[in-house]
């Protein structure tokens, strides 16, 4: 094991200096009040072995991060057919645009940008309501994680509702296109509070170990998805898991990431481990600036770049 | 060598009933006039070995298929200096869209939309003539795929001009951003040679298959590039080689790969080979039909996904 | 006055045969059930004499044309300060359109598109209650059309409210960038309500009068506002009134207009008179057909082109 | 005729504080050298008699001023049918962009936009080599301004064809949708050719009468064009003339007008008077500053708005 712990010192060395850099997203109380200085990474390989350094067991608002889990319950739900309402191309614009729905007939681009994933929320809702499909949600994200104690912050669930009028225009403006089933409150509620969901990095390396093993849970465990369902996860998490900024993420760091406004990125190095980084300053294209450092030298140091 | 003549012959058998669907580009004659049942596909494994089948030793017009080699040029030529004027992001429009150049004055996208591609033409010309350039780009590709068989088709390169007015306004509209530092017509002469370039399948994967090989040419070859930026090509190749298609092809291949309207697709499976297919009926999105199925089917037997 | 009622029968003798051609608007029952055969136009000259024809007695929903009524108002509250949350320009998109707010930042255009229109409603409701903004509203029509016997359809406002996810869209997105200062649902309650305002072509020709009349009521009466207001808000009417068909109105009719999706359109012939006209046939832009011809050979016949 | 001359004095004295503001055009020398404190104005009347003040018989080149009169050649030359080639709405966006023209298949939006004016002169070159064509319009406004004193800067249409990549990609563009059909270059000879018009007020101002006389050229002159087709020019001015800062200019000023990079402003007072401003300062929306000052004073003093 000494390796690994190694190899995470030499990273955390690395991005020592650059830890506080950029802005720590201030829209919502609980996000601005996080100190700028926290760093956290864990490595979870494909036998389960966790590895981790910094303030990798502080749990923290993993926010976008969510959409990986929620597609791929929602995927189990509705099957391919969810592509008839949702996008797999990177749209070319920032998280929270709504020009491409007007030329697009409310269809998002990917289930990665907000438009996206409100419409995957109000799949998984279907024919239920909110607290039902919040249940089901946290569930399956403790049993990926085999961890009971991952919670939904309510507080900051209630202050995205309170400040959400871009994703409320979103749901609106799609459900004037039939693209939103269900009442806009509701999936917007069931979106908040999937986004405020409450993690640290080792429960989300963990959460996120079945996207590197093939779809199982840790060694020989169950599928939780087929292992094609899992590449293509991947694939889309590479071409529009970091927004607008999709393509540098992948010229950069090489590996299918996802990453979140409260500075936490999930990233998966196929047949090797999943990585969960957090760091609560951002960059200009909102993602985490500390911890997109750290994931490019992990990726130099272990050669898993997927680009050869 | 059994193994991937029977993979090929697997492939192919699976594919035919496909070959010949989809509409073949008919904006120039030259491409008009191509047989719509051809379909050729070669894989040259790291070793340089070849494997072929169908058609492989036609020679097609590989349009767009020769933006990787002309940013590979391009890059050696200027270093990473090349993205001030070209972005890394996919576009989320199509190939020939201009939109985008307005809002971001000028600076295209990336390098493999056309407008990105006349800004590396205009790179490489820099200081010298035309004629001169194309001998530079026409002697990488023969050095590639050691074959001094390679030609320009100068019928293409001259119907290009007469017909390509989009291509015309992209160029001189950049230029109004002072983003083409050469006379549009020389620059623009650059651009329509370089895609002249008439290959057939076994030369076009021996000339990609440096970017399966960390930069190098077959076996423990010469360095073309270093494996980083072989890395980072291969990147690009995946975020933005399939125009508005490019989330699609990853999703459904799980390759980079970079198609061009004369039904040629290069694709590269990092350290393993590089597989190049023709086959010229184009579906919606402008990329080769049956060569995107069969690329698909390839991908599945081999398991060479990046993504699992 | 023989000679406006012989004006009045040659119009509707020309247009008669294109009477029911359109379509009806139908995104709500309460307008989708109104007789296409319907037709009726008056004529209110600065002396306040009324001439009319067809079914100029019928009430139908101005929808729309409510908008110079909240415009005049909120000119009246707020001056010209409104015009730094409101632009003055056509929008060259429909009047539903969201794109143009997302890259001038939550400003709409002109009063006169939907998002334009809600945030006059906004203005009008600050510090209000909705039922009193409304009171003053319709108040301020029966003002000037001196007419108490004008209503508010409640069961249309309600049928708006209910499918209005597109406008619901416009406030929330305008309430991202705090360019909607009350809470959403309130504006948009106003909005739904002011565009349910049901009148018949002698009341709204009489409401509008003041435009015509240098902001005078008939005759030489009051000033509802100054002759300089109402020259500019005949101005916005002539560049903006038609949504995306303003310069075609102004081509064909050449008078300030405002439509609305019920059919109706108020037309203003400065220093002459104001004329209402209705048919709930719509044409391709969503402006009435035949009320459109109707205006049309009226200006002809009576050379109020304001153009010449 | 004291009176026109002591109205003429109070607007220039009223104006005088402002001469100079804005910025000049600089994109060719030959604008640049243009001394900013130039003032120039001319009125005349119906009867033909001529008002003016300052530099109203100085030279300066009209640039897009001379959309009005190709217009109206091209009208006279193919009618009603060049509505197929060009639009006739307000663009919503600035004079060169070209974005509009990809959504709406390289239809410009309207005749006054450079890709509508660009549009128009393919329509006059039709059939005849650039300089029959720009023999013809020059006579067309020499007739009509009765001087044959006005020339054509061939070293103001030199320089801009030199600079004219913007254009250029228009017309590309355009020539890629098929709605270009001569030769790019011939045509934007043409186009470059009449920008380079140089005029001074009294010209300009005499040149545009027949606008204001309901086609007629002074007094009960020969018919230039139809009373109908004069008011739909003029009709286009208001909508179109100025950009997107035509809202605005209506608002202000309430008079047809059409504006050009050189600093003129030719305005029309329909049944009144024509109007030629000149004042090389240009506003933010490239419009003279000074000259639209002018004409806001102007109007007021006269009570010429068509607005009321």
């Amino acid at each position: 094991m000494l390796e690994w712990e190694q190899l995470l010192a030499s990273v955390y060395s690395d991005v020592a200096p650059y830890i506080g850099e950029g802005k720590v997203a201030n829209y919502i109380p609980a996000l601005a009040k996080v100190d700028p200085e926290k760093f956290g990474m864990a490595i979870v390989t494909l036998d389960g072995s966790v590895h981790q350094i910094g303030d990798a067991n502080e749990s923290f608002s993993i926010q976008s991060v969510s959409k990986v889990f929620t597609l791929t319950l929602a995927l189990g739900r509705v099957g391919e057919s969810l592509w008839k309402r949702v996008g797999r191309e990177p749209s070319g614009t920032p998280f929270n645009s709504i020009v491409q729905l007007e030329s697009e007939h409310g269809i998002p681009r990917n289930p990665f940008i907000n438009a996206g994933a409100i419409v995957v929320a109000d799949t998984l809702l279907s024919g239920h309501q909110p607290k039902e499909t919040l249940g089901e949600i946290l569930s399956f994200v403790r049993y990926l994680a085999d961890d009971d104690g991952i919670l939904i912050d309510a507080e900051v669930a209630r202050s995205e509702q309170h400040t959400g009028f871009r994703n409320a225009a979103l749901a609106n403006y799609m459900h004037a296109f039939g693209n939103i089933h269900n009442p806009v409150e509701k999936t917007l509620g069931v979106y908040y509070h999937q986004c405020a969901l409450s993690m640290n990095c080792v429960q989300l390396a963990k959460a996120g170990l079945f996207l590197a093993n093939n779809g199982r849970l840790a060694n020989e465990g169950h599928h939780a998805i087929s292992a094609e369902r899992a590449r293509r996860i991947n694939a889309l998490m590479l071409t529009c898991g970091h927004y607008d900024a999709s393509g540098d993420f992948a010229f950069r760091v090489g590996l299918p990431g996802k990453s979140g406004v409260g500075g936490g990125i999930l990233c998966i190095a196929p047949r090797k481990a999943a990585i969960a980084v957090w760091s609560p300053g951002l960059n200009a294209n909102g993602n985490s600036a500390a911890g997109t450092r750290a994931l490019e030298i992990l990726a130099k140091r272990t050669g898993w770049s997927i680009f050869g």
